[in-house]
């Protein structure tokens, strides 16, 4: 299989589905376009034929896929043992819900914030939304930890590395970066997806480029610059 | 199984996972809260604990799910003879992406023309975003008929009803009432989707409703009121 990712320092999107794969295991040769670069579209249709032309596309032969939820069921149904969604029916479709939550919904704090793992900003006032959704997500959070973490099986939303986790490891990054408050089990839930090794490869690539994207970069001084390409 | 759904109306989640079980035969009992009335979120978290506080949420004993289309991938898993998405594996990821992009996308149209079962409106220029969207969603329509589509097993974008036809079920109901140009092969289809019994159900009620939603109503004026509360 191949995966289309964008740019590591700010594709949100291509860390979602780079991230799944890699912690799971899942073999895969990468395939990053640049993002905003001319011919994006048009180099993601050459590498993945019948795709939306946006990325992360995952191609396994003929078919081509280029939605993230849609990536992670084909992945769930091709590698059935890797445990791509948690094992018990009930958790399953808690994390199916609140992983749908994550695609269309938290758009002030993904508007607010965008993803950037180049740099570190101070704390501040981001506004209402940027807070309700916030509190939204770590909410999310503790319900997925109270009612199904097994901690025996690791200290992810529903024990082991899931999918679900991986659609909120951008918001991770987001509220570390930006220096969003959670509460202190929302911060020990994102120590542990920041501490991944999977996470920790994805970071040190993102640091290693040059590329800028002004779009996701917010008009504050930043308190720090972390990438040294 | 229990489904809160908002009004039949206006609400364009609910009609997603009504029609979806609704025309798969899948039983289950109605549950409707009207949006918009005071105690709206409080009727639903009683209705459904642990959920979103949304509609659609499906309840299954202590299971409440708050997201569409992990509402689909649940009936798929405890309902696998329903076809609840295509056989075809290839199939099966295309539909989960069109759906998927479904759930996030298409906001210049979801915007500009919120689904309004009660009235009929002129052909106008809404915009380039509404016409961008259209054409993609009926680009979408053609690929997956064109890949996809079994004759055979019906009209619908990959043959038998599905849930991605579900998903695009509230747009049909807009580029029709809404007067919005799309190509031959989309009247055809969407001629499909509104003739379809259990959709035919759903109009029924929904004309029979009296609720007014006033942020769902659009500021020109009808062709036609179509409801006889």
């Amino acid at each position: 299989m191949k995966l289309l990712i964008g740019n590591k320092c700010y594709s949100s999107w291509s860390l979602r589905a780079w991230l799944l794969m890699r912690a799971k295991g899942i073999p895969f040769t990468e395939h990053l376009v640049p993002l905003d670069e001319p011919g994006f579209k048009e180099a993601v249709f050459a590498a993945a034929p019948g795709s939306g032309g946006t990325v992360p596309t995952l191609v396994d032969g003929a078919i081509a896929i280029w939605e993230t939820l849609a990536i992670a069921e084909y992945l769930h149904e091709t590698h059935p043992e890797a445990g791509i969604w948690p094992r018990d029916p009930a958790a399953r479709a808690h994390a199916r819900a609140i992983s749908s939550e994550m695609h269309a919904g938290f758009t002030a704090l993904r508007g607010a914030c965008p993803m950037n793992l180049g740099k570190r900003f101070g704390t501040r006032d981001r506004g209402p939304g940027v807070a309700r959704d916030a509190a939204r997500i770590a909410d999310l959070w503790r319900q997925a930890r109270e009612r199904f973490g097994r901690a025996g099986q690791g200290p992810f939303l529903y024990g082991a590395f899931s999918a679900a986790d991986a659609m909120y490891a951008p918001v991770v990054t987001r509220l570390d970066t930006y220096g969003i408050a959670v509460d202190p089990a929302a911060q020990d839930y994102m120590q542990a997806v920041l501490a991944l090794p999977a996470y920790r490869e994805w970071l040190a690539a993102a640091l290693r480029e040059s590329w800028i994207v002004d779009q996701d970069e917010v008009d504050e001084p930043a308190l720090a610059d972390l990438r040294q390409p």
